[in-house]
């Protein structure tokens, strides 16, 4: 048998966003039941609301590819969830250094992030230096269990370094119940097309 | 090596959607790109739009569950897509008989629904009579091809026997490439809480 393990966030109104902007919160409208019975309901939210993917475009106007651009085989197979809750300000090339990472594997960064759940002005963030070592491995993807997976550097260097070098980035993980280790990952983003992210269900499947 | 078989329906302005309301569009609206480079969007959509799971709220509306009833464990594994290319008008108990189904099964019906781009009224659905098989076998859940797992009955005899009996149903599959056969299924709604439904990414994992 397997485990399944859910890193998603829940989506609802109250639920951490970006800057804890009332604009980013998520709108969930239900109709009143109809005569015959039938309940129906809309979800008006940013796609970068919660776990998401982000695609280039977010970060590079001029020739960013979009969200579709990044198959589903590119987001299901098998990942490593690092152990990154010591560090308290930023993840350094240093930090990453001593995980052995090998070309074309996809990590999981589990930070204190994921033992918070509000948005924290100081999470935890990946810096520009992790994110050239990340390049320079050939690492395929990135997950953070930050909402971004950066702050507080001018002009977006670590999202444009992974982005020009179609290292895949995922955002908004919830990664306390998960021990460090490999699984099978499957990240779902929402079958978008035209656009610079899609929210996504997530999820990681190990022994039971 | 395995091979991933995207089941979804893309969401984006003018798909099929139910009936053909325009009401029931999704809405994409992306912001002017920032000073800074950065660009993004939100979508507004109802949650019953492409593919998508249905929780007994949907239609129970004095006892149904909500969707976050539904754990993403039983929305992961094993699952049966089976072939219904032939039949015209419904899947009824007869047409299922003969599929030899087991007890605790996932199946998925392929229908001529996968063969057409729209929304068409006369969609291959499952019969009442389909229904309360499923619920004699013990079916853990169907996903179907069409918008909706049922049309032209009254009182929507087919969602509620399923959902009274806790039978998940997936809707709004595109199962066009999907050989008849057994997978490894994951169906990733997005992580919604409250309401009757949830949109979701559905993929099938067989060998490569």
């Amino acid at each position: 048998m397997f485990k399944v393990y859910d890193i998603s966030m829940t989506i609802e109104k109250g639920m951490p966003v970006w800057g804890n902007h009332d604009g980013k919160q998520p709108e969930i409208n239900s109709q009143p039941t109809s005569p015959d019975g039938v309940n129906e309901s809309r979800i008006d939210m940013d796609v970068h609301c919660g776990t998401h993917v982000d695609a280039p475009l977010h970060m590079l106007p001029e020739d960013g590819s979009t969200i579709e651009t990044i198959g589903l085989e590119e987001l299901v197979g098998n990942a490593r969830v690092l152990d990154f809750t010591d560090v308290n300000d930023s993840i350094t090339r240093e930090d990453l250094e001593k995980h052995g990472l090998q070309k074309g594997e996809f990590i999981l960064v589990k930070t204190k992030n994921s033992f918070t759940d509000s948005f924290e002005s100081d999470f935890v963030f990946l810096r520009e230096d992790g994110a050239r070592y990340l390049v320079e491995v050939g690492v395929r993807g990135i997950g953070t269990d930050g909402l971004g997976i950066e702050r507080s550097q001018a002009e977006y260097p670590t999202h444009r370094t992974l982005f020009r070098n179609n290292v895949i980035i995922v955002e908004g993980l919830r990664l306390k119940e998960v021990p460090p280790g490999s699984y099978f990952m499957v990240i779902a983003p929402l079958k978008l097309t035209g656009i610079e992210a899609a929210p996504a269900r997530a999820l990681l499947i190990g022994n039971g």
